[in-house]
């Protein structure tokens, strides 16, 4: 063997890895491909320096940390020797190949059923008309915002007292939901999250016990839909009447309520006061809590946007849930959630157990970039931009697709729902075969319906990207 | 009426908030507090624009506005009306005060119980010697990170095409692991995750059944502990010995172990061959999947890091977990979840629904960072930097303490666990009011045991103040 081992080792000079490493490497594939049995004892380092043509020190290095490692074991003025008890064939342990060893690898019941889930609607490539859910990125004013980023890093070292959320910018966030949604609240209410979607996730965990019950729209969000299934809720959709989600005395009265009162979504209706007043007191009288999913509550076209239900509660029972993706762009994910004032701490311990933690130079980044008034700026441009092309849409999809269409005009927002009498889910598909892409309205139905439709995002597409589309979309449709 | 409103309104004309804005707000304020009733029939617009000496238009884009939110009716040829059926008398409501009502609000038992947890423990205000856990940012090179950052910010337009997991940094990561962690694994079996906190979180809602039982280390990670319960696991304690986690037959077989093999978290041990082979033994007899958190797994100071458990496992049932925030600095949180590629899918679905993305802008600066060196430069220039501390703060523990603390020396890491005979919780607090912040042993201790010490960070301070700090130390512990 001592003889055998130089030959078994084959050691390049060629300035790539050091020789040490190359040695380490080599010695311990040959451990654990059990060319060198347990127990048996390798060369002296001073040999095997010799036989190699290298120092005594680079064998010395490789032995120790095979040692370190437990491939080898050492005794003073002993040859060392591989590690006894090691079995090390591979293949013995598992005689399978890896694909079905992972497949015997069980998942919890939520996680078996995820492939059934038809949320989030993924799509490859780059974004095309009309996709929904998307603000114009072409529009977004990246060199103002890189600026921010970079100025926000370089500071990093001026602010090594970080509390996870970061206070100025809870402040500016403040400031504007104040005056421009009606949100009462202190700063330190707002968490700031990684999306909007883990906010939904934090809110079910802390708020629901697996069981309870919860309310959703229909047709409704599918984020909140799989957020509270993943928590454990047993959801029950509430269809949907002229002012939004029909409030109905229930068989199980609900724990928390999921709502998108300023534009419903995907109708983009608005809830006018008295249902919001009606949710509120139903809430009061049940014990329930109350998410309102602001998503894209910035963009109001015939009047200013619409005060938030949780400004009008009489007690704090409303989660208010916003993101900055759609007031900025889908790059910029945080999402952010305004907690009651008892409940700061208990949420931000969750925050933290959870994970659900940003990073404080985006965090600083955005501050800045709302409190330079760029934010506003940007949703003051955007809201003017997006309600022409709304009506761009609306005269193109009137052109093209005449009364095949029903459209709902959407107050706000940046998609629009547009019914039809055809199967919506061989419709879209055929769309999305024509690179126009849309969600059928019955992906997002929870209840037994026979509505159709298709939702239809008009912000992040130029008029002449939504006439073609449109020419495509109305050829389809007759 | 009609007299007495204009009375009841009062228009600033500052140039702060429009006149429209300010009859809006107004008008809506005296609906909200019952000083206009429901059913009362509003002047008309000619003559509220007259009263107020405002322009027409001013009161009706109020009225309409008003009108959309569902405060005021209006139908032709009529003066507007306050709408009916509205009950809006808040204290009617909730007759308690808000943090009564807030106080009804249930919360889940998991939450219920957050406010007893000891992890994470939170220290307010700049950090100071000795806290675990932190690198030292005074030497991360921001000034590289932020040229990063803003390239990347800059690129964004570019990068319209956006998995969740951005292939750059993916493929960027994957070979630094390889070369430096021996992991086995494709470019596209890596997440990347809010933070490595999350990544537990996600894999323990993916793997784990609520019911299921888990293992933990003890002493072991607290962010490991709370993750395993909030997903509703039955933690099991297993004990260490001298290489780590004990492997005993258990009564109810682990579905998941979570282990920190590379430096145990806290005694910093390294987990030998042996017992790794035993392990990966272990689990695939008895189905579990093992967590293998290498949390500073990069730091080692003996000889070069130890490969990671994920490269020597037999089938694909190790999920290895890494942190950018020790490699770099705090505030670079994101975690990653290398995942058997058989698992990709689920995860990626598991991914958005609980809402654990990240900015692609961050992904790609962090994808750069380390293509272009900076990060196994920094890792290089840090390694030999905290081995030089970790070797004073021997010096000086041993100076000032004497046999008071008993250390293991940590082969890697930033940290390290001193042992004592005394109550190492009150020792702790006398610690932190003299400006040196430990953690207790105690605290970290799933079993029951009488051991006792101090975890503390060395990596995150120079010199003088490790001298400092250990003096204080050396005098409150004799």
């Amino acid at each position: 063997m001592d003889d055998l081992l130089p030959g078994m080792l084959d050691l390049a000079r060629d300035g790539g890895d050091t020789l040490t490493r190359q040695l380490t490497d080599q010695l311990r594939d040959l451990i654990i491909r059990g060319r060198l049995a347990p127990g048996q004892r390798l060369p002296s380092s001073r040999q095997l320096a010799q036989s190699l043509d290298v120092s005594r020190n680079t064998v010395s290095f490789a032995i120790e940390q095979l040692a370190a490692e437990g491939y080898l074991s050492l005794s003073a003025g002993r040859r060392p020797m591989v590690a006894a008890g090691l079995s090390l064939d591979r293949r013995r342990i598992s005689p399978q190949g890896n694909r079905a060893a992972s497949a015997r690898l069980s998942l919890s019941a939520w996680a078996g059923s995820l492939h059934r889930a038809s949320w989030p609607p993924v799509h490859d490539g780059r974004p095309r008309p009309f996709q929904p859910g998307l603000a114009d990125e072409r529009e977004f004013p990246h060199d103002v915002w890189s600026r921010c980023l970079r100025r926000a890093a370089r500071n990093a070292p001026l602010r090594r007292d970080r509390p996870i959320n970061h206070p100025p910018l809870q402040e500016a966030l403040l400031g504007h939901l104040v005056v421009h949604r009606g949100i009462k609240a202190k700063a330190s209410q707002i968490l700031i999250l990684p999306t909007a979607q883990s906010g939904l996730t934090l809110a079910a965990n802390v708020l629901l016990e697996r069981g309870d019950h919860a309310w959703i729209e229909s047709p409704g969000y599918g984020g909140a839909n799989v957020a509270l299934h993943a928590a454990g809720a047993v959801v029950s959709a509430m269809p949907l009447d002229a002012q939004g989600m029909a409030i109905s005395s229930p068989r199980d009265a609900p724990r928390l309520i999921f709502v998108t009162p300023s534009h419903q979504y995907p109708t983009g209706r608005l809830m006018p006061i008295g249902r919001r007043l009606e949710l509120l007191r139903f809430a009061e009288t049940t014990g329930a809590c109350i998410i309102e999913d602001d998503y894209d509550g910035e963009f109001h076209y015939e009047a200013r946007p619409v005060a938030a239900l949780q400004g009008l509660a009489a007690s704090p029972r409303v989660f208010y849930l916003g993101t900055f993706s759609k007031a900025t762009y889908a790059d910029i994910r945080f999402g952010y959630l305004v907690v009651p004032e008892a409940l700061i701490d208990v949420f931000e311990i969750a925050q933290r157990h959870m994970g659900m933690l940003t990073s404080i130079t985006m965090q600083d980044a955005l501050a800045e970039f709302i409190g330079a008034g760029a934010y506003l700026g940007h949703i003051r441009r955007m809201t003017r931009l997006y309600k022409g092309r709304r009506d761009r849409m609306l005269q193109a999809l009137a052109a093209e697709a005449g009364d095949r269409l029903s459209i709902e005009v959407p107050a706000g927002g940046m998609q629009l729902l547009a019914r039809c009498q055809t199967n919506d889910r061989q419709l879209s598909a055929r769309l999305l075969e024509a690179g126009v892409v849309s969600r059928p309205l019955s992906n997002m139905l929870y209840h037994r319906t026979g509505e159709q439709g298709l939702f239809l995002g008009f912000a992040a597409w130029n008029e002449k990207e939504i006439d073609q589309a449109a020419r495509i979309l109305g050829r389809i449709v007759r």
